[in-house]
């Protein structure tokens, strides 16, 4: 045990841990089989327990990982105690940035693919932020939980029904939060426009628009690291939305999903695979193994979520072709309509017929987070600061013990639509379901993000 | 027989019209009912046979039907012989308006529902332009077509697939045109990125959006004349996509449907009902009858189309919420992509991630239509001069003997996307088929619109 356990009453000992799962693996619920109804005891409203500088570990310490483990410094309310990559000069790299901070060197594991789990054993962790290949993302945060650490992943979380499943069931059977790090639900506008849709401007809500249209082809084909190195490989293995979370997330947010309402069912549809081929035709060398490749993804994907109050909610992604780039973060209603890239709103009784600029409106709906910090965030700019919103959220909820804003219900429920679009392209575009990974607690309204 | 039938060998006497739909209605394809496979004999390629000054008669002398009169009128390339419409006052003021074009007035029509039957035995008529309430469009079409007269009708054409059907075995039995008037084929912007398809500036295609995004809610509850008689009940019977041929027919002619591709299937989702209750909430009298009304159609309704080569089309209509206009109209391929409202274009190579003008390439591209009579169109100003210059094109056609650009075959897909979307919506989104109209046909390419 370490010896903070005291002041932190949430820190359980890995014996108390597997008693718990056991006995959830027993009622079958922890298997990781998807499971409708189980006895997995909801962490709907599960608060962290307060820290005063919460204790992080670092899965993946590639650009991502320590792009955000920046941000986390910069909050100043971590203390990053392990770092990890296979790879040992990343991690040293991520080593040196943490003392540069002012921190003590963290403890480095690498070489070696399960390094992480020896980290993962440190009794002075409270939480990993795994930053990894998307194929990591599950084995990696379930080890986490297991062993009694929050689990913040990057995006997607899971691939997998089943593994969007096994998150659900772990987290309950652990009491440790799994959160999918979707920062897109922290960027200015899309926080702005929630203040605005829970003002009422919109009126009742009835559908949403999101995507991810962001040209990738040099980064998937021609850069010989970083990403490069296998975010092309889904293209060879799955037609569908690879991506959904981030147009996802915040309408989502915005219709309230998961907290009033979830999603039900969705239709998907691809157009042909040719980007990939058409940028390998012109800029990779006809000697290179990437010719042995075949890519099926579909170029652009594009997918219609119901939810279960009849709202909807249509889906985007193309990466390969020239595009760009655009989330479209559309939210609309029986009294208006907001769409970004750029941000234009148009209200009932606005000029007719024609987009207003959202000017007139930040200072009303500015959200408090970035009130408070906006200042902080755009001096960082990561992603146009939404990366430091996110990390400083975090922290605030740890250090706070809130609930936090984003739970295992919508890790599953944003990565779900990757594989269900999957189904869906390979039976014709026909109907598939949701599973409900809140087992029937989405009807619960509950506040966040406030 | 009319005295001018010698110079038209087309005009046939009523006797063999009779006798030929007799013979096609024993083949079991005239009868209306759907026939995957027919023994109709297709009027692909069927050109009209040449006539200086096409006589023309008007069904429908509301606001429509007179201001496409007009356009015809200016093209100075149609005779008017008779006009007809249920309210004899509109009837009079289009007879007025074709004797202010100088012309001999014509023959009025007027009083009864079935005044057009009457008008349609006329011999000195070509065509019949059919500019009624949607429930008229087929019967009035299917009465024109056997009295041996081209039918010119507005949109959409029909809104079941059996009336789809009768509309192909009608125009095939009788050897005459059934033209359903899209006007958005010949708008500027449509014709340009026409030209820049054939050219290959978007490289190969792979999706298209169109939509009908038109905020009517005044003119469907609160104008007591005019579509707000009658556009509003379509509200209380059919939940789908109402208007789908605006934003379809031009990417339809990007994708060269029917010439070389065709709809193979699509799904359709609609968000709740909510806009013409809040509007009738707001604005109408609590006295009006209107409050027994009882809307059902989706505010929103969002459809996928996959082409059989595979290509895809996403369409929306929504016209009771506030939104500015918008048909989208974009085609994306692998080299480049397209959307207006405003127009805008992004090509490989452009500067990244932004959209550029296309003011560069409209001398380039501008279609010839366009450059013959863009200046004669945006004096009339009709839809932006679209309404001209397809008045204009479909005399040229008639006069030189030209086949039209549109046959009935993009008649009935165009309009098949209405019955389609409510199937797919009453069945969960599944997906529905698209009948093959042109019975095997669609694989030939040819030329049109050039």
């Amino acid at each position: 045990m370490h010896s903070n356990d005291k002041e932190n009453t949430a820190r359980v000992s890995r014996r108390d841990l597997l008693r718990t799962t056991a006995a959830a693996a027993f009622a079958g619920v922890a298997s990781g089989a998807p499971a409708e109804t189980g006895s997995g005891k909801s962490v709907i409203g599960m608060n962290f327990q307060p820290s005063e500088k919460p204790r992080m570990g670092l899965i993946g310490c590639g650009q991502r990982g320590t792009g955000v483990l920046g941000e986390f410094l910069a909050t100043d309310g971590v203390q990053v105690n392990a770092v990890c990559d296979l790879v040992r000069d990343h991690a040293l790299e991520a080593q040196a940035k943490v003392e540069r901070a002012g921190q003590k060197p963290p403890a480095v594991y690498a070489d070696s693919e399960t390094a992480f789990e020896k980290m993962l054993q440190r009794d002075d962790l409270d939480f990993a932020y795994i930053a990894t290949p998307w194929h990591w993302h599950v084995p990696q945060a379930l080890a986490a939980m297991k062993n009694g650490k929050h689990a913040f992943v990057e995006v997607p979380a899971a691939t997998t029904l089943e593994d969007c499943w096994k998150l659900v069931d772990t987290s309950e059977a652990t009491r440790r939060h799994c959160i999918m790090l979707e920062n897109c639900c922290y960027g200015e506008n899309e926080l702005m426009v929630l203040n605005m849709v829970r003002d009422g401007l919109f009126g009742d809500l009835l559908y949403g628009e999101g995507a991810y249209l962001h040209d990738l082809r040099y980064r998937l084909l021609s850069e010989e690291k970083s990403e490069g190195l296998w975010r092309r490989f889904p293209h060879m293995k799955r037609n569908g939305n690879l991506y959904p979370m981030h147009g996802l997330g915040p309408v989502a947010n915005y219709m309230g999903v998961n907290r009033g309402d979830r999603f039900d069912y969705m239709v998907s549809m691809s157009t042909p695979e040719r980007g990939l081929d058409a940028w390998r035709e012109a800029h990779v060398p006809k000697d290179s193994p990437k010719w042995k490749e075949k890519y099926i993804c579909g170029d652009l994907n594009s997918s219609m979520i119901k939810t279960a109050n009849g709202l909807m909610i249509t889906l985007q992604h193309d990466v390969v072709n020239p595009h760009p780039y655009d989330r479209i973060n559309l939210i609309a209603g029986v009294k208006g309509i907001f769409r970004d890239y750029p941000p234009r709103i148009y209200l009932d009784g606005d000029k007719p017929e024609e987009w207003q600029s959202i000017d007139k409106y930040k200072a009303k709906y500015e959200h408090p987070l970035w009130k408070k910090e906006g200042e902080n965030a755009r001096k960082m700019g990561g992603h146009g600061g939404m990366d430091f919103l996110m990390a400083y959220r975090m922290v605030e909820c740890m250090r706070n013990g809130l609930v936090p804003d984003m739970d295992v219900y919508d890790a599953a429920a944003w990565s779900a639509p990757g594989p269900l679009s999957e189904e869906s392209v390979s039976k014709g575009s026909a109907p598939v379901k949701f599973p409900d990974f809140t087992r029937g607690r989405w009807k619960e309204k509950r506040g966040w993000l406030a």
